[in-house]
């Protein structure tokens, strides 16, 4: 393979467009912009839905491209909707590629050994996958309950195609603490998972000093968050939560390195369905959805950037 | 809705049929029997793999269906032949569906809150459920480490569908030991983990005394089964690992309750793949794959039910 090393490619995508901006394509039907449903707002059956969702991704990724690195499509909103959805998530990422953005595949994907290579074969491809499959990505996000050789699939796939792999640490939501935060002789079980994160990926740095293995941690917890980033110095954080879910730019702000680099910011909600919220309702409206998408993303692009340099 | 109680409808399944047995679907295009492949061995693309697969599962599902209860189909192996390998998931669920068999979709999903709506709705269907998707089973396997707002989205929906949840507990992979037997104030991760289950699925029992809400225990790991069963009295168990990975009837008796009901087991490898394999390879060979498949899954569906009833 000629790829170059997944976290030197991030961070050069993130150094060329000065962003840390990942644009969440979590398509729900029942949100999409008027323009893109029946007149009477119901989506006849799936395939309709999965028809308008590509239509919709097609404008979102046209209006993010400028200032985002990378959009996350969440396989969930695309499965649900069955087959045709399933087409859709190939749509998207082939949709963000043309437009030079790199793709995270948000799958949340786990098993054991041969059955996780399966997986990593559908998401990073590499030479064991029997076929090119339609939902290859830059990076998909995996669990890591299973353990090492629940994660090594992955890796090793991501390693041999020049891809990356981000491994859930501590999530952004409310009741993570019910696993995550318990008492592992002395610390919680989300540092044991960083540590072993951090171990994991430690033969596949990039020249950047980066793993393509890297890790989830939700802009929900920025004390928590601060911590991990010491704990995992080489290892991409793929954060969650800004926006929609209550992360600003305080919460966000440990994730970086000293060099304003080392992490990726998602938002989903508060840029794909920016019209309808504060203050792009206000500017823009339903109308002009387009153009309240794009200075959503530019301003969280600037926000965060200029924050952090 | 008027279908029965998951754990009540699985209880009654088992009883009938006198079996506790579950046929993996694990169909690995490589070792799909010559009859189903093209003359020089290799597939020439993802479709046509994943017809080959349709035919097997089809064939698979008719030689079964009189000794086991349901059938589990793992989404990986489809997932990696892309569109295509979908269409295989959706009509290997509708082939088992026709042959009698419940379809336990070995998904292994997990995310929050709304995300976690959504994937319940691919796999589990639902009022809420945005259209009838392709993947609907009568039951999906979910990974804990997220928490109960990961988990609840699925169970309140299995339990207005009359469906079922198996949430990991104690997998059958040798690393699972790194994060699930960690410490975690005198007890190892996966007792926590088996606490919350039995907690969470409390207030959804059926007649049986059983929940809707099910763990996965892993048939490698016979001591630590004997013990959750105990922890988790009103929790079907779904215990994968039997034959090809080492379990066998020692491993799983533990598994089960007093009346030999409570759990059900797993075997992929062991019975779609039995003409490779002693002592059917010498019985049958590949010419009788058909029959060597047959003959598995009687014979385990004896063993474990003669043993325990």
């Amino acid at each position: 393979m000629t790829r170059p090393h997944f976290g030197d490619a991030l961070t050069a995508a993130m150094r060329h467009k000065q962003s840390q901006v990942v644009v969440g394509l979590d398509p729900r039907p029942e949100r999409l912009p008027d323009e893109l449903r029946p007149a009477d707002g119901a989506f006849g059956d799936a395939p309709a839905a999965a028809e308008a969702i590509k239509a919709f991704n097609e404008a979102v990724v046209e209006q993010v491209a400028e200032f985002a690195v990378a959009v996350k499509p969440q396989v969930a909103f695309y499965e649900q909707l069955g087959c045709a959805g399933m087409e859709a998530y190939a749509h998207a990422i082939a949709v963000a590629r043309a437009h030079g953005l790199m793709v995270i595949g948000d799958a949340k994907r786990n098993d054991i050994a041969s059955t996780a290579a399966a997986y990593a074969a559908a998401h990073l491809g590499g030479a064991d996958a029997p076929f090119a499959s339609d939902f290859v990505a830059d990076a998909v996000t995996i669990n890591p309950y299973l353990g090492s050789d629940g994660v090594r699939p992955f890796l090793e796939t991501a390693a041999a195609t020049g891809r990356g792999v981000f491994a859930l640490v501590k999530t952004s939501n409310r009741s993570s603490a019910e696993l995550q935060d318990l008492d592992c002789g002395g610390a919680p079980l989300y540092e044991q998972v960083a540590d072993l994160v951090e171990e994991w990926g430690a033969a596949y740095r990039g020249h950047e000093g980066y793993s393509c293995l890297g890790a989830v941690v939700g802009a929900t917890y920025p004390e928590e968050l601060v911590r991990l980033r010491g704990l995992m110095p080489h290892t991409l954080l793929l954060v969650p939560g800004f926006g929609a879910q209550g992360g600003d730019l305080d919460s966000v702000k440990g994730a970086f390195d000293a060099d304003g680099l080392g992490a990726v910011v998602n938002s989903s909600r508060g840029i794909i369905f920016a019209w309808e919220q504060a203050p792009y309702d206000q500017a823009y409206g339903p109308g002009r959805w387009r153009d309240a998408i794009r200075a959503a993303a530019a301003d969280m692009r600037g926000i965060l950037w200029d924050a952090t340099h």
